[in-house]
């Protein structure tokens, strides 16, 4: 059985984790993911008889890896399926004919999937191109919808809340181990990339940041990438990369497409990669970045091999978010 | 340990599970899926130390999932293998010179999976071209005489027996919960389609109503659609779609592609889909389907948002038919 | 926990399994996977809460099976991971611009994957074009460069380790079976393909019968196929197949590109597919294959269907051989 002791890190059971909405209490998440970091099995029969489904509407590794790991921590029995592979495309649209090459609609697979599981896990995308789709987390909503059982996401069209808290977690956690008690300065920048990737990781991060409400919050991106205000309120904002770094501890890394032109790549002027020069202005800064990265695009090799990395760090804390996770989601069942 | 204290309910171990003529007694099978249903984890560790493997030589959704689960249930470890995205293609011909694109023998794998496994459960497919080797099972009989082990079959050229015997069990199931002591009118009924599908699940649906003959069992199809006789024998067969339903309990919907002039899709000119009009002159029929179905192709989505509709229900129940298979497979191991 | 009282038999643990070189003493490896083989859940506790990854660059099937099966039999939580299916395309170049079609450095994925598991088990494969970086096992020694974990060779390169173990606990558990003290006659004899092979299997076999020592070693295969000498140092090495067999009591039969003209494949004028008429002027020899095998064209279907063929008993032994090592590795964890 789960045991904590301390009464006030207890969150109560989560319905879903689609978002930090989903969440009451993110310390006491923190304190949950910091207790299994100290200890993965302290709980190891928690979820003992209880089957989580891990279902991937596109590929992934960190986050499958880090999902399974983590309920096998607690005991659960995991079982992934990957659609892509596994052959099965899925239909969403409302009373279609399905004649074509869609083979299963939600509302027919969903609600399967519910009897099969305790809990279900799901991987969905965004499409880039459908703004109002993709903000309405139209696959996602669904599932939750459909499925009848507690669904959690391993990154939706929009955000990708497990990413979110390891983050946070990792911030935390490296305040504590350099006894930091100050609100620290952390700075999400954007980075260049080679393609359009999704706003999730940049937007679910700037929530977790403004909900968690402990640090001094900056958003840097180039002009035309501006995120949603809706996850970017409470953070400044700038188009000056320098300025953000300035005296930064944490430094996030990450690239996005535009959230206005949407899915575009409005071309950028100015130099956006951060190499090891521009530690110098920072407060000796962490450097993140969820990964996988494309070194010498987003960030210079030599940073990223640099002391001041924490990526392997952050990534190695994707369980213990996970596993704080599950255990909430498990507490009603 | 297994435990079933009422003797009579207790089957045979089979020797392999590939049609109903490998079970000596279904009613002893469907009271063990109706116990697994009640108490998933009752013989959690009658299966410890016993090691299931699943090859899937054609992808499967349902059916990895619900036999996966099963045989998790019973304490067994289980390994999917799937031939195709794991880039391993079989050959069966006798004395073949092998030079061309197929890799490994079935004579040289099947052993070989043998020894690694205690049972093997294997999922095939029809050609839909060449009706001789199909309907001799080609394919699964060589696993059957190559593998050394208990083989179930996931569905092969021309039977889904794993799927029937929770069809039957989800009829059952459904007497018992309204009371029904009488035999029910059953219709197993053809659907359109927008391409050939094989005959297995409406072969072996049929093979198990007539086996278990506790229902008025009917067929109805199209002209060119009738379905072998050496499954069919036992049942009223019709090309009346609208009296095959007249006074129906239950209403089985399925597309099968054409088994005389095998593998082809004779035009039809009447409607075959089934809509909730159709309902009214039913008894309040149950309506079923294997899934994954095409909606507004096969059967009116609203038929299927209806509550008449048990298909989530007949889909969860493939779970407890799995158990009761792998229970009866692993009694003499 | 391990229970061994023999303490002679004891292997020190191993640090990484990438070649014989790896190995203190082969013996103790026989031996313990001797004693899987009589009692496979033997330690059955041994690795609990130990997790193995598996990533696999390439597919495999028996590598695949027999390690998670041993790793089962250890208590070991496997998870799988194919890169290929899962779209993951890594990039092992120094200090590259990271702007093609790679997604991920080794530099930033290994160490996470060492964050996630205990034991790190990879298959690799040769690009049979540059001899020079398939010679220098490029790609696995950079993931044991940055995974810090111990990394498993489920195949290289140029080497075979877990095969080659099972392959000589196969010949030592035929010799103690018939009773033969002495050393047993042993050819490696190349076979005919119809496309380019790596020379991981025929390198590894060669290395591991030299440590081993215990026979008498002849490698045979045409002009042009001449093995690597840092392999093939200690056997007797000849272009003759017919005298190779002769009075052999094992035959390891096997396919390989050229090394001398790197993954070339010159032309073979002569027969090299044994048959069942070559068996006669064998000491009753034993015919062995890693598999698959292309009946009919590296060996013929009468021989593989005859008595001496032992390779399934073969493959079988995949499971004792990785037993043993995944035992010997996780003895310091």
């Amino acid at each position: 059985m789960y045991k904590n002791g301390d009464k006030k890190h207890t969150t109560e059971a989560m319905k879903n984790f689609t978002s930090v909405h989903d969440v009451d209490d993110i310390e006491a998440l923190l304190q949950l993911a910091k207790e299994y970091k100290a200890n993965p099995y302290r709980s190891s029969k928690f979820g003992r008889n209880k089957k989580l489904g891990c279902l991937f509407l596109n590929p992934s590794m960190r986050t499958r890896l880090s999902t399974q790991i983590a309920a096998q921590h607690l005991g659960m029995e995991v079982i992934i399926f990957n659609a892509g592979s596994d052959g099965w495309a899925l239909e969403f649209g409302e009373d279609v004919v399905m004649n074509g090459t869609s083979v299963e609609h939600i509302k027919d697979a969903a609600p399967v999937l519910g009897t099969f599981f305790d809990v279900l896990a799901i991987r969905t995308f965004p499409s880039l191109t459908d703004k109002a789709a993709d903000y309405a987390e139209m696959v996602l909503q669904q599932f939750i919808k459909y499925a009848n059982v507690p669904v959690i996401s391993l990154e939706s069209a929009t955000l990708h809340p497990l990413q979110s808290l390891a983050d946070v977690f990792t911030i935390s956690e490296s305040l504590a181990l350099q006894k930091i008690a100050d609100r620290p300065k952390v700075a999400l920048v954007w980075a260049p990339h080679i393609k359009a990737l999704p706003q999730c990781v940049a937007n679910s991060f700037a929530q977790w940041m403004n909900a968690w409400n402990k640090a001094d919050f900056t958003i840097a991106n180039p002009v035309g990438y501006d995120l949603s205000p809706a996850y970017t309120n409470g953070a400044r904002l700038t188009n000056n990369l320098q300025d953000a770094i300035t005296n930064a501890d944490f430094i996030y890394i990450k690239n996005w497409s535009s959230y206005d032109d949407y899915g575009a790549m409005p071309v950028v002027d100015e130099p956006w990669m951060l190499t090891l020069e521009d530690l110098k202005r920072t407060n000796h800064a962490k450097i993140m970045h969820c990964l996988p990265v494309r070194r010498n695009v987003e960030v210079s090799a030599a940073l990223l091999d640099s002391e001041n990395s924490i990526v392997t760090t952050q990534a190695g804390n994707r369980v213990w978010a996970a596993q704080a996770v599950l255990t909430s989601i498990l507490k009603d069942l």
